[in-house]
């Protein structure tokens, strides 16, 4: 398919490979979000611009080469749906509204670090361990907030995903046991999963992870390494209360389990009192903290960073350097310029107040246009909340109904540690002006109805039971 | 240890540690060279500016970590190599000269990157493929070159290093046999290493890769890939002829083995004329090739690429999007530039025109100061050259020597891949000015000089033997 070119409706695809159509609409969901396609309301799906293969003067086309890769490729074994999507109104990635980017800061600093004598130096090969200047600001920061101790050190990844990828490589081998919240950011899962990890799932309620689940599970499982985020977790955008904190420090002590703390949405909180990380609350030394700038800054810079003990990051920078021997160092001068001259501060304070209205519009749009018997989380910051839809909708079925009105969604199944989350879904609002969000929460309510009406009917088609 | 503290002189902490003063020495160099050290000719080793711990107020020193790290952590696997030195005269880091980036180039362009329109969107979250715009123009150039027929694809990767990574992660299972050449770069050892891949070495003779000992390795142990960089290979700097090109992919086809083509020194050619790559030359679409803009531009932006057939390049985005979403797009952004705009080509010739005067001084100085029986390999291009020292000397007792005069290199045993190469050692020069390759060379030769004197009071002293 060349870009440009528009695909089947999902119904016709679905009709010609024998496929339920809300399989078909759920791949064209991950495929937009990975940014292979795109939406146009009323006009259908499109292949976004990425291939150029007409008419390209090149060698000739290769002989025998599918056979070949077939059999050295095998089956695929992660999903695609990290980047953008461009839906009219698509709830479908965590990440911040593009429109609010703080661009003239950004150039101003920007052109600050392009003209400083350090430029070069910037753009010579650099260390493993970070961009020193950055690595040297942020662990003073995390030292001063109580989040590092003495004994930590700090390493700078691309984006706290690869965090999460080093320290699966550093910390996990084939069958280590790994307790993660359910559901969970499905970015976490490919990594954990690809490892070899054994996922052992513990349930995330109203309140953030289910203490009394995790006891459970550290008593029977004993896991080697907790992944949590307790400051709106992704997909849920649920809160951790500090007693819970507590208690899952406590319990990881006693069963000396490695905690690892992401905590890239803790300054995305919109209302409510915060309440300190699970680093700053352990003395032990056993949690590992990993921030970012992603969410809060310019997630297309990719920055984020791990604050663990000393021995733990030496590992976690050998592994950096196999990787990808260093970050890019641009970015990580710009980013550093852009927190030490206070911009990044303001600019917090401004999507705070967005964020504020986002919150509102969208739980305000949830309580109104979700069918009756829905739940969905009340997150008090971050990006995301979870609905989980009334039995008999299922996410998908809903999706394929609010695609066709221009607005789509990751569909629960994305985030099952175990469960399917079959009723689940996320909205990720960060991204969207709360007349998008009122609008698009309302046209998946009418896929809801629409798609509720279509089960009532189909239940009224069906014979009934002979009494005997 | 604080930043800036002097360490102990190699042949104190040899003492106090009962080591040999070399294995010391080899410790200093790989550490200067990732950065933790700096030497300072005449004064000693110091910590370099990375830690700074003290009087910072934080959180109180942790309890008992240490135990729960050391029984998780286990012993290291990599080897930290990769930065740059800031020893007086450094021949350890194959990489481009700092003093000759053209910066004024690189400033204009990255402002008009950042004052664009699309600077938004540079900085949102992106696609695992890598930034659109940069991608597309590298397909073009490629195909119009014939390095990508209509059924490849190309994916953005930090730098080189990274698409060995992935590659690693999609193609090598453990026990999967991987043909390498042998002396080889440090950094593709760590990864397949890593991978769990049996490295076979394949020896590499002033002529690059021996294909009778590449053909007999194919013929017994069945390799699935071969990894090889057939102009200016790293530590070599040696070049295959396009007969030996021929012969190569004529085995692989044969065998059925893939074939992946590190091709990040082709740009850097000094003299003689160029021979196609094996991507070129393919026609049975087994090849994968690899470029990057780090040799030959801005090794601080981490940009490189994978060119292949489309299935293994969607493998490699999935691995990719797992690894770290996407590469930093500001840094490809400005690149696109960079190489749009006719400055890197401009920067390539210049770079070509310094890169001559250096391979004429080195070779002339090898020639000159290497003690006699010495061989080197004569490259025409890239960064680096290669040194077999005659016996009884061995290249790290002469590395410590050397460091006395304020000059360091990697001695031969990082790169081998079966075969110790304790005579060996790899002189990158791509960093230094002609004197400075002059004078370093001329005090490795001193190193070595009085290093065969040693050799010979020592033998001198030593009790004759009975004869009986």
């Amino acid at each position: 398919l060349l870009a440009g070119e528009r695909l089947p409706a999902t119904r016709e695809l679905a009709g010609q490979l024998g496929l339920n159509r809300t399989t078909v609409s759920a791949a064209y969901a991950v495929l937009e979000e990975a940014g292979l396609l795109r939406g146009e309301v009323g006009r259908g799906s499109f292949v976004a611009q990425r291939k150029n293969e007409a008419n390209v003067p090149g060698a000739p086309p290769s002989g025998e080469p599918d056979a070949l890769w077939r059999s050295v490729l095998g089956e695929p074994d992660g999903l695609p749906a990290a980047a953008g999507s461009r839906a009219a109104i698509s709830f479908a990635s965590s990440r911040p509204a593009e429109d609010e980017f703080p661009m003239d800061a950004f150039r101003r600093l920007a052109r600050e670090v392009i003209d400083s004598p350090e430029a070069a130096a910037i753009l010579q090969l650099g260390s493993p361990y970070g961009y020193e200047p950055l690595r040297r600001y942020l662990l003073d920061e995390a030292r001063r907030s109580g989040a590092a101790t003495s004994e930590d050190d700090l390493l700078i990844t691309n984006g706290c995903q690869q965090a999460l990828d080093l320290l699966s490589r550093v910390l996990v081998a084939p069958g280590t046991p790994v307790a993660v919240e359910d559901p969970v950011y499905h970015g976490l899962l490919s990594v954990f999963g690809r490892a070899g990890a054994r996922l052992l799932p513990v349930p995330v309620g109203e309140h953030g992870l289910n203490v009394a689940a995790l006891e459970s599970v550290m008593a029977s499982e004993r896991p080697r390494l907790l992944i949590t985020t307790p400051n709106f977790q992704n997909p849920t955008g649920t809160t951790l209360s500090q007693a819970a904190r507590n208690a899952a420090l406590e319990l990881a002590q006693r069963t000396e389990t490695i905690v690892i703390e992401s905590d890239i949405y803790s300054d995305l909180r919109y209302e409510g009192a915060p309440a300190p990380s699970l680093k700053q609350l352990d003395s032990s030394g056993r949690t590992v903290l990993l921030g970012s700038y992603s969410k809060v800054a310019f997630p297309g810079l990719r920055v984020g960073w791990v604050i663990g003990p000393r021995p733990l990051i030496a590992r976690l920078a050998e592994a950096k350097q196999i990787s990808d021997l260093h970050s890019d160092q641009l970015a990580q001068a710009v980013l550093l310029r852009f927190a030490e001259s206070g911009e990044l501060k303001r600019h917090l304070e401004a999507t705070r107040r967005a964020g504020a209205l986002r919150l509102r519009a969208v739980l305000e749009a949830c309580e109104r246009h979700l069918p009756r018997g829905s739940r969905f989380t009340r997150p008090q910051g971050g990006m995301n909340l979870w609905v989980e839809l009334p039995a008999p909708l299922e996410s998908e079925a809903v999706l394929r109904g609010a695609e066709e009105r221009g607005v789509n969604f990751l569909p629960g199944i994305y985030f099952g540690a175990r469960r399917e989350h079959r009723r689940g879904l996320r909205l990720s609002f960060g991204g969207l002006r709360p007349q998008e969000i009122t609008r698009g929460v309302a046209a998946i309510g009418e896929a809801a109805a629409a798609e509720l009406a279509g089960h009532r009917e189909r239940a009224a088609l069906e014979p009934v039971a002979a009494l005997v």
